[in-house]
């Protein structure tokens, strides 16, 4: 085994337990003494021990000397825990790989720079683009204090989400829709709109084999339209949040949130998405889910508030110009005016294509771009 | 090398000739004795020496004792050429590995069968799967008497093949593009709606960086709207036909016919596409490319006219409830009535994702159907 690999295991560790960290990081550790592993760590759930914390315990008095491995910069501050840096020193590890800084401007570098003061032999950088990779949706929300937006759908070759009946059931395949409830558990949060609320009435929950964490529940319902009789409403395995405007019916909105519903009205007759994406950063989501309809996603789309684009493409067509396209709305006037992407991974899932894209960020945009049409 | 790998060398010489053969299929056939290569062959174009010939030809003397390895039975009849049997019995070929029989179930095994009858040993179906792959067009026609039609469009991630502006320059990439010349040139036809030759005025033609074959033009233009100043009618390099109803202007048929297009008036009011592949067939084309646009694609999906269906999809996001989807048409009333089709081959073209699918048979749909939508 070498450095690249222990840091792989310690990564592989973190990636475990993608979805109940929130809103912390995913963090793996790893001990290593005289080319023997003495112990592994890793982060189970906000308030409770780090990564490094666990690690060290587990190897016991092993650990003086040893070589650690963590996939993100141990803590320098007190928070619910105590800073990880201290008792690193205390236990007297030898040298520390760590394969990012903290994304946090304020604090990165702050507990590298405390360890190598004390004498312990730091390297940054070991498996860094997959370390800040791994906690993509943390990063995101520390360095904007919005969360990650991934836009999921499962469409039909021909790139619709429903029929025009509105039915929808199931254009993917089993293993898809199985992949689906493992995004759910790793978002903190999964939004739709009312019209998805109306056609579909789902319950939003994850279903996984082995079980899984629950999303918040978050409905976009200007008008208030939801029937109480909604399964995210009546369902209470999880939170649902409602962001309405401010022209709705006040005796309904009593009347949910007495089913345990909590509703947010903003101060505009038109929901603005940028001040639901901030309301819920303000809670400490770090991700968010969303699920449809095609309006929706146009609307996060048209604003750019996506981090992520997650298609299930299943091998059927469903055709009609009246079905539910993918992404709807008033759409670009021009190709070139469309949002420009990349794919960053395509996998096969049963007789699916599952099909990962992300913005293309402004420099590489303007590549494809007429010198016309730049800034 | 063994059987397989020289096999293999003969279907790698037929396949660089798919597109130039036709009608007759592509084939390729390598000579072995005493385990040297001693001669190789492949049908250049129809009317001109079999695969066969050709590498009896070039083996000369050597060809006597050899074994032979071909992709397609040797024909036995006299057509424009003699019957390939007769030159191997005469040459003493030893042995003689045919990878299928022929399509045709009025010749097929009479090649073998002449070949037995003359004391020649003969193996049938090392490599039957690829062989069959490789003429796939061709077989489909042989045992059909219409053209293997392959629906191609070039998408958005959100499944449009144009904004609503109509714009659609460009959605795919260079990439994307180079390889649908390619079908073009692999395809003795290729087709369009009217609205495509309206509102894009394609020149249809086959342009990669080494030269192609130009399919033939088809228009389906019901009401015969073409303009005299269409790309497809001014521009000679390659043939256009225009299929059209029996309610058009007499005067300008004429018009047109003196730029040399073919128009083709069926004795109805809206155009029947089988009788619109039975034509095609009776002119020997045994292969169609349908590119657009949404309405054309729909028609020919709705009516179960595909054997394939090939899209680039790109890393965009055009948008639009009025946008042009892939497949438009009145669609689906349900998805589980929908086209059931699986993925063949899933290919990174530069920045974008070529799929090509192909329906199920019925049999394999119907294991995805509950038991009362069964037949």
């Amino acid at each position: 085994m070498n450095d690249y690999e222990y840091m792989n295991l310690a990564l592989s560790l973190a990636r475990v337990t993608l979805g109940q960290t929130s809103p912390n990081p995913s963090v793996g550790a790893v001990l290593v003494k005289d080319g023997k592993l003495v112990g592994t760590g890793v982060h189970l759930k906000a308030g409770t021990p780090h990564a490094e914390v666990h690690a060290i315990n587990e190897a016991g008095i092993s650990a003086e000397g040893a070589i650690m491995y963590v996939t993100l910069e141990p803590c320098s501050h007190q928070g619910k825990t105590p800073p990880c840096t201290d008792l690193i020193i205390k236990t007297g590890i030898r040298k520390i790989f760590v394969a990012t800084l903290d994304p946090n401007p304020l604090v990165a570098g702050k507990g590298v720079e405390k360890l190598t003061r004390a004498g312990i032999e730091v390297e940054v950088g070991l498996c860094k683009e997959e370390a800040k990779q791994l906690n993509e949706k943390f990063f995101h929300f520390i360095q904007t204090n919005t969360p990650f937006v991934t836009i999921k759908a499962g469409i039909s070759l021909d790139g619709k989400i429903a029929a025009k009946s509105g039915d929808s059931k199931w254009i993917t395949s089993p293993e898809s829709r199985q992949d689906g409830h493992h995004l759910r558990h790793e978002h903190d949060g999964i939004l739709v709109g009312i019209n998805t609320i109306l056609q579909d009435n789902p319950l939003l929950t994850t279903r996984r084999p082995r079980g899984g964490i629950n999303p918040i529940r978050i409905v976009l319902d200007t008008k208030l339209k939801i029937p109480t009789s909604a399964n995210v409403v009546q369902d209470r395995s999880a939170r649902t949040i409602i962001f309405t405007g401010n022209q709705i019916d006040l005796e309904k909105k009593k009347e949910l949130e007495r089913f345990g519903v909590t509703i947010i009205s903003q101060d505009r007759p038109i929901l603005s998405l940028q001040q639901v994406l901030k309301t819920l950063g303000e809670q400490k989501m770090t991700s968010v889910l969303v699920e449809g309809g095609s309006e929706i996603h146009a609307s996060f789309i048209k604003e750019n508030a996506f981090q992520q684009i997650i298609t299930y493409v299943a091998p059927k067509i469903i055709g009609g110009r009246d079905a539910f396209p993918f992404v709807g709305g008033v759409g670009s006037e021009l190709v070139k005016l469309g949002k420009h992407l990349h794919f960053t991974e395509i996998k096969q899932l049963g007789p699916d294509i599952k099909i990962t894209a992300k913005p293309l960020n402004r420099e590489e945009t303007d590549k494809c771009l007429p010198e016309s049409l730049k800034n």
